[in-house]
């Protein structure tokens, strides 16, 4: 098996109501891979600037996130900076400086053109469909997206859906994307788009998954204290599509688990800044988690 | 085993996307002895006006529900309007004319004073108190609050709590009532008041169970169409509590699937207006949703 993701490599600045912490190591293909480095090898296309932090390129290479696509270019690393709500669910976005993003043009290494699983970050369309047309015959491809490029690019995505396996959204997004306003509607007609599993992810409310006919709801991780959901939506995603990849088993039982396992590595993520308790996680805590995932959901039959 | 409510028992009048509907059957007693109606012989004190319709008692009579306990008094029955959002889950309320609900002090009879199981609806926390009062040996109470006595008759509710085994709020209520953001926190908080069991209502999103260190997530389930929003937490109550009167089983087991029947009870709630959907249900329909949260939910070991 094999996974290669096409994200962002970025620097976040991030305020919360618990504090601030300027240019940390983030964008959705960081945390798309150290998820899926907790499962398997992922190989991530991406670019950076000059300014790229020796320690972070150490940090992904440690967790054994193959960086041969990761590219260096003339420039400055995309930087993001968002502001929390005091509820910890809203936020809004203070800057987006592109940077070297603004003009990145992801090429496939021979190797990751033979890549059997693939995920498409919240790139534009255009450069996801890009990335897809480079790779020979993948078994799974799942991608990501977001409002600007629903508003902005609907065909082009379009254009992508028809061609994927699965799509992570949130029900906001779903909502726009269909107009309908039932998460059970709006993941009917994306599945009529084309991907058969769409995966609806709703913050500290989990996230539902449909799986062709097959429905399955994951809680999100009741925490004390949540201190930046910042990557929380990728890391699910790494963390399921990783978890695919290294079992290889893409049947309705196995995408279940992939589930849970999503949620659970999103509820480690968010209970530190940036990467810093995602890069801490080994197999013994996502076995007591995914036991305590368990646990929260478990009940009887019913004797009425 | 023997269960006493006390509530409203209303007339509604709401406005949602899909419509309106004016002066339907509704208030937290009936909702709640309706679902608990399901399970078991819920008796009701409230009181209602003149213009109480006939074809309402008969209703509430045919599900079984003793209405001993009803008041027929001077005036017009209590009357709520709201209007529901575009997205159904925000409404903002249009009016509220208390009429005989402004002078009711409820009065228990000999045979309901004997009650096992006690459920206090969310009227002023004197008049939650002068309930309780009157009961002699409870083996389970559990009351409802609202964000109203929170702010204005905290001291009172206090004390309320302080002699509950139960209280059922909404997630908003909680982190009012605490000033903690964290529900997990707010839970905590909350059985430190008195209840050892507290159950966070997330309307579209489930609920979390907090029954003393067991904690349990049960979702709300994804419907095509929400039509009518109004009495799920009473109705989610009612089915919780009547399931444990007609179980006699307080066992943490036993309040897990409690908690799946109150969600599955809502869950056909909010598919009619005002009590359509609910006077309808049978004990199969329960048995098939019941089935269909354990296959909503259920997932396999981790093989990892």
């Amino acid at each position: 098996m094999s996974l290669v993701v096409v994200g962002s490599v970025a620097y976040d600045s991030i305020e919360t109501p618990h504090g601030r912490r300027d240019d940390m190591l983030g964008g959705s293909g960081t945390f798309f891979s150290l998820a899926a480095s907790a499962f398997t090898k992922p190989s991530v296309v991406a670019v950076v600037g000059e300014d790229f932090r020796a320690d972070d390129v150490a940090l992904l290479d440690a967790h054994g996130v193959d960086l041969s696509g990761l590219v260096r270019a003339p420039g400055r690393t995309f930087r993001w900076g968002g502001r929390y709500h005091e509820d910890m669910n809203g936020r809004d976005t203070l800057f987006t400086e592109l940077n070297v993003f603004e003009t990145f043009a992801p090429q496939l290494s021979a190797t990751q053109r033979e890549a059997s699983f693939l995920f498409l970050g919240n790139i534009l369309p255009k450069l996801q469909d890009h990335v897809l047309e480079q790779v020979r015959a993948p078994r799974f491809v799942a991608a990501d997206t977001m409002n600007l490029w629903i508003s902005t690019a609907k065909a082009d995505l379009c254009e992508v859906l028809r061609r994927v396996d699965a799509l992570f959204v949130n029900d906001e997004e779903a909502r726009q994307l269909t107009g309908k306003r039932s998460v059970v509607l709006a993941a009917k007609d994306i599945q009529a788009l084309g991907p058969s599993l769409v995966i609806i992810k709703r913050g500290e409310h989990g996230a539902i998954v449909f799986n062709e006919d097959d429905v399955f709801y994951v809680p999100a991780y009741p925490l004390e204290k949540v201190v930046d959901p910042t990557g929380a939506g990728d890391t699910f995603a790494g963390a399921f599509v990783g978890y695919l990849d290294a079992t290889g088993d893409l049947s309705p039982e196995n995408i279940r688990k992939a589930a849970v396992v999503g949620s659970l590595m999103a509820s480690f993520c968010v209970e530190g800044y940036g990467v810093d308790r995602l890069r801490h996680i080994d197999r013994v805590s996502i076995r007591e988690r995914f036991q305590a995932f368990t646990e929260l959901t478990r009940f009887g039959a019913l004797d009425l």
